[in-house]
C-alpha cells in the first residue's frame, strides 16, 4: 500500500475528507520544491469543505477542540503533499512549526500540536517524525485556529 | 538588464530609496550563506532614512498600511540580498513567513504580507514566488508593523 | 580542547549545570539530522533541574531577566546538539528564530535573544554566528518566557 493510500484509508476511517489544496491567496505557491526539500505554505485548520475551525484556544476553544484544528490542518498538509509531489516521495519531515491562536493565558500548545504530530506519524509513520516547535499566537489568517509551517526532505 | 538594476528602477518608479542594510544590534549576522541556501535575519518594516513603520495593524495602522509596512520589509529583505551575494545569485525565494504586530481581532495578515510578496515577485518575477506563512503577533522589535524571514536557494 | 569540552567549561564558570536534553512531550523528534542540516525541536528557558523560567517579559519578567531566559533556551539547545551529534560536527548555525513571551507593549525582544545569541557564540565562536529572527509572542508552552528554533549546518 503507498502512502497516498495510506491517507486516504485514514480519512476514510476517522470520517474525514481529504480536502482539495487550497489556493494561495496572493503571489506566493502553496508548495516549493527546491533541491531535495520541499517548503510548505501555512496550512490553517480548515476542513475538506473549506470551512475554518476559528477561535483562540483558551478562551473560544477547548484543547480537545484545537487538537482537532491541529488535526485538520495537518490533514491539510498532507493533502497539499499527496497532491504536490505524492506522498511517498517524502524522506523525512525534518520540521514542524504549530502557530496555535491562544487566549493570553493559554499555555497548552504542545497538546494542541498533539493533534498535527500525530497525524502527520499515523499517516508517514517513522518519516513523519518531526523536530517541533510549537507557539502561541494572538491571531491567525482568518481568525483561524491553528496554523502549521512544514519543511520536507524528499528522495 | 540584471535583476539588480530592476530593483533600482523598481525603487525609482515606487519612489523608494534603496536601504543601507541593517546592521545586526547583537552578535549574529544579518545573512548566512551555507551551501546552496542563504537564510536571512529577520527584516523590519523600515524605510532607506531608517524610520520604522510602527504599530499594530488593526488598531494603530490599517491594512493598507501594513501592506506599505510589508513592502518596505520586503525593500530591505531585496537590499540587503542585493547588497550581500546580488540577486541574480538567487535560484528561488523558497521560503518567507510574515510577522505582523496585530491588534487582537485583526485576521487579515494575508492581505499584510501581500505587500511584501508583490514587491519580491516584482523584482525577482517567478524565482521569487515563495512558499509563505502569515502570523499574527503580540508585539516586534522596536514596535516595527511588520517583520519577515526569508530563506533562500542560491545557484 | 573539543567545542564540547568549551561547552562543559563555560557552564562551569558560568555557575550553570549542563541539562539532560529534554524529552519530547509527544511524537516528535527533539533533533533531526538529514542530509547536512540539523533541525531542533523548539528549546524552552529552562535550567538543568528542569525548572522553567515562566512569566511574560515587560510585566513579570525584566529584559534581564528575560536575557538570562534565552541564555538558558539557548543552553539547552547546545547542550541538545552536544548530546546528540556532539558540538564539533556542526559547521554552521544557518539560523535561529528567537520567540518572546511578551507583554503587548513590550519591544525590546532583540536584547532579550542577545542572552541566545551571546551564549551560542561564545560556546561555538564565528560556527555559532547565526542569522536571526526576534519575535514577541502573546503565550509560549508551559509558560515559558522563551523559545528558541535552530537549524544548523553539519560537517
Amino acid at each position: 500500500m503507498t502512502l497516498d493510500q495510506t491517507l486516504l484509508q485514514a480519512c476514510s476511517r476517522l470520517g474525514l475528507k481529504v480536502p482539495s489544496p487550497s489556493k494561495p491567496v496572493g503571489v506566493y505557491r502553496p508548495m516549493v520544491v527546491s533541491g531535495n526539500f520541499a517548503y510548505l505554505s501555512g496550512q490553517l485548520s480548515k476542513d475538506a469543505d473549506g470551512k475554518l475551525m476559528v477561535g483562540k484556544v483558551g478562551k473560544d476553544l477547548t484543547v480537545e477542540e484545537g487538537k482537532k484544528a491541529a488535526q485538520l490542518a495537518a490533514l491539510q498538509a498532507t493533502s497539499l503533499i499527496h497532491g504536490e509531489v505524492g506522498l511517498d516521495r517524502v524522506e523525512q519531515v525534518v520540521r514542524l512549526v504549530g502557530f496555535v491562536q491562544s487566549a493570553e493565558n493559554f499555555y497548552g500548545q504542545s497538546d494542541v500540536i498533539n493533534g498535527a504530530s500525530e497525524f502527520i506519524v499515523e499517516i508517514l509513520g517513522e518519516k513523519g517524525r518531526h523536530a517541533r516547535t510549537s507557539i502561541g499566537v494572538v491571531s491567525l489568517p482568518l481568525n483561524a485556529a491553528v496554523e502549521l509551517e512544514l519543511t520536507l526532505r524528499l528522495r
